[in-house]
């Protein structure tokens, strides 16, 4: 059995990962750690895990948690895990940080989009971007996995295809996102008090959000060039799911089933990842509690643009499921194992 | 492993069965039906079981189902299965109805609650109402389980242990009981219209709900006199989940401890009914995707009179998940098997 | 024109008589005040007014506001009201308090379930419980007004014709009561967090609601006897609305248009008070954005119990509506000035 | 007193029609036409119009309707009004209507995307396209306005100042735009299923939607050269609202002041326009139960783009309040006459 430790337990990707990591078949969860709710029974703060998770919330040295286990999930504000991390830490135990620290490879990109000194720029060269589908080669063997942000994980696997094989105008890549309220998470806040948010939607932090240069990292990766993006989140009124429609103009004009095909070069033989019939769209609904991510896209040949669409549930693959299924790559199990849930419905 | 067919798969209940027994490890589903779909591939209908669940809904005669799996799940509207199900269909394979045509044992109650002719009245000697944690003696060995309606599961479970014990004046019980969107199905109604039950609340039914007549016989049983309540029941603008708030007159002043070792007598072994810590209320979001019923009581000293609240999924507990807890029941298998999900949160 | 000023207007129920009585015909709005947002243009915190309402909020002495006005309407948490105002105030303007320090007019039973001294308990007998529709007379001429809580106006209106005219057994009522969250207000509160309370419904404050002794007291008053309820709160996961299910024992049964015409004696010709048509619940939708009160019942000949259903908008009937009706009345204008909205739908 | 009839008045924007005209102080609502509700009275059908408007819904030919009154408002199907408006019935009253048959100018375009011959298409030339802060002198004494779509009010309004002045390249304009559901009607649907599309976003007729021609044809006219669009409406799990996210790209990079004062030109004294403050950015939560339309942008360096976000309440603005307006120009009243609503919170 995998000895596991999940750190920042209280959040909501925390004990998600509570949930998903007390099922799996190849863990033990040896503690949780939070620490606002120290030495507080978690079920009395998630009172899902009554008579499920009976543990007490405990907090202590990172370097000590590590050496209590073999893998550590960090579920962290930015700035703390990598005020933690060290080369040390890491002799003793893999690490998946939740947390945006080990994300931007660039050091300037991300003093300037967190506006924080990072405490242990010298492990960026060692963490991998935990994108399981298009890493999953890098991933393996790693001490430190930088586990991909919710927005990131829906909008890279949306255009990477399109991105590689380069079918478009790296130039007109437009995100329009669209997530639940999780997203925003537990902390409370004026903007997601619920007759604040409840039956509204807005745009927010408009060409300022900080998955923004994650999501060009990785996109530039694949396109070999670099590629500035316009990112649009959006705050909806519902708990779970991203909805990403994304805009880029076509290089050249081609048929749906064209464009199909190199999905499908990439995608066809992933488990998480569902390119839908053709002339079905993603709906957030059908991925609710699940690993999934379902893609599709429609081409506007009046415009000869393609518009792609892709929906994840935040809280499990933009967050836990993906992080688990990390964990699953580090340790060669089988990538589905303990995340291979049936979405759920309606819900 | 045992062999099912699911009849009736694409409501609410029968396509949350599908999601369980799919993942169930000790069954294999053979075939699901659909009048409505035929020949549609069922993840067409319910796009969460896409690349999960590609077979197309079928339509055969019942007695033809039976013959090919060892247990028929039915979720189908009253009078169907009670019009199809015989002694001779029986002899080949369990059948566990998720319908009303079984629960109801005095026929003339069904006749004038439901305002139809029972077509196998015969039967209702045989079946069983399978409300697992207080039938599972006489579930076993049977080959006909009438599984419970939501609002009685979660209203009988509520009040099962006061009126056994002789705590309450039983002509003083009230269950006002609040459900989701999803208790009403997926046909069509302008009641469940999004924009037309969105952001309001309304009781329905008043003194007049089917389930009245099966929550008075099972608190009759257990009481061993005749039970007359009343219940209310109101829908709620959310997807899932059923609260019960019941009301009752003690028959004499109690302490909270000591009707709670009343509660404890019959549940602290219970592992799908969690008695919540004193003061600590059940919420529907606690259960949401699982197999719970949540309780906790108070008692009101001015007044003389307990009130008793009680959660469940009502698509989990209140349906897919107790007709599978009563297969577990019927094949010797750990209770659990299968159902043993935690609540997911927040969704 | 009526001078009136706003002593807390950066709540819920404070935004919405700045609402109302900026678009009154007969009044104007001299100042708004607000302790949190002092010197904040009034439409940065509530973004509906901008281009409408852009003064900034003030702060001042309670004494030195009442000089520059007619009417003060107060909508601040208890406690503070009761400090501020004396009969100096009074002698300058006339008080329409929207918390609950003048409402129980019996100081122990204040100090019991308010756990506060109340700092003005010589005012009380002056005070009006201003539940318009049954104090109309006692209302005019006087000086300081209780305006009602939300749960009591819509119980009491729901119960009284049962309570004032002896058909009930006055020691059997039971009101459980439905809000949505703008109720809870505009306080950060983890219990109010989106997904803490979205797609979720619990009770809340069982047996323990500061509005029991409110009602109790207002339907004694009826009864001319002393009446102890139980009384159960719970939060519906929508903006507006509460629906009250009442239950009662019927002293003798009684048919359906008897009772009918018990209401209709107090009712009928309320401007504000729908009876609505025989077989037609109450639901919360249709009063929303109105001061519109929704009463019918049921009785159910299997108990002889009597199920009555109230619904209003907490935040316009239940506060900020009543509140201008009492001015309305206070300055001998037509009722219905500036709080004549037709319900809007849907929304 | 303008005498005024409703066709069609049992859909969402008819009942908002009737909610606006009854208390219009220059109106007299005639009649009301349903041909669903045939006979029954209105109220029955919208319970908050118990005891405000207890007339029946009628059904006649609609040149006898428009003998009887000054304005027709008609808001049905497309399809219906085209084969029933004629020059002999334009003689009788002035129409307003609010349905799709007369906004698209090119009839080619028309066929097209409504695969419907038009019956009247010899009227087109006289009906005035009502988006009254752009067109208000043309509208000023016609006989047939057709009334602009909601999705299409909101997208050009947002657009407008920045086509017309050259601002942006007009081939690079995306709109993302977001709805709530009652702007897919009353009308049973398993997509407005209350389970169905709760907790759930995505999108919908991609580059198929029916507005998209009517946004491209006044752009078009504003800018003087043919403009081509990607439109992709999504559907938004609340009741009320739209916001429009729309994106272009800048003919040369400019500050945010200098493309305020573009806005500011325009929409400067329009009581119905709300450029918001610097900074601050619509949510559809503050224009619900009004006329208003919220601006603003963000202008992104990084991409020389433009973000534009405006925000209406789709059935007020975008269907019956402008229909209202429209009225209020046509017969010389002050425009904001009877729809001077400011907007409701929370709600």
């Amino acid at each position: 059995m995998i000895q596991v430790g999940i750190v920042g337990a209280t959040g909501y990707a925390g004990q998600e990962l509570v949930r998903l990591l007390v099922q799996h078949p190849e863990c033990q969860v040896k503690y949780i750690t939070s620490r606002s709710y120290i030495d507080q029974r978690f079920s009395a703060v998630y009172g899902n895990f009554v008579k499920i998770v009976e543990d007490k919330c405990i907090e202590k040295e990172m370097i000590e948690l590590a050496k209590e286990v073999d893998v550590l999930f960090i579920a962290l504000p930015h700035g703390i895990a990598s005020a933690n991390i060290s080369k040390e830490l890491l002799k003793h135990a893999k690490v998946i940080d939740l947390g945006a620290d080990y994300r931007i490879k660039d050091i300037k990109v991300y003093d300037e989009w967190y506006k924080t000194e990072h405490k242990s720029a010298e492990l960026l060269e060692e963490a991998v971007y935990g994108l399981c589908e298009l890493k999953r080669d890098e991933i393996k063997g790693k001490q430190l996995i930088a586990n991909p942000g919710c927005y990131t994980t829906c909008s890279i696997l949306s255009l990477f295809p399109l991105v590689k094989e380069g079918l478009i105008d790296n130039s007109s890549i437009i995100v329009d996102a669209k997530s639940g309220v999780s997203g925003a998470g537990r902390s409370l806040d004026i903007g997601t008090h619920y007759t604040e948010c409840n039956e509204s939607i807005k745009a927010y932090k408009i060409a300022a959000h900080r998955h923004t240069p994650e999501i060009e990292q990785e996109l530039s990766i694949a396109a070999g060039e670099e590629i500035v993006i316009n990112f649009t989140p959006h705050l909806v009124p519902m708990n779970r799911g991203i909805l990403v429609t994304a805009y880029a103009n076509l290089k050249k004009s081609a048929s749906y089933q064209e464009v199909r095909e190199v999905f499908e070069k990439y995608y066809k033989d992933e488990q998480f990842i569902r390119l839908l019939p053709e002339g079905i769209y993603p709906e957030t609904k059908w991925v609710k509690g699940s690993n999934y991510c379902d893609i599709n896209f429609k081409i506007d040949k009046r415009t000869n643009r393609i518009i792609v669409m892709g929906t994840i549930d935040n809280v499990f693959k933009g967050a836990a499921g993906q992080a688990v299924q990390n964990m699953n790559i580090l340790f060669n199990l089988p990538e589905k194992t303990g995340i291979d849930y049936i979405p759920m419905f309606p819900v």
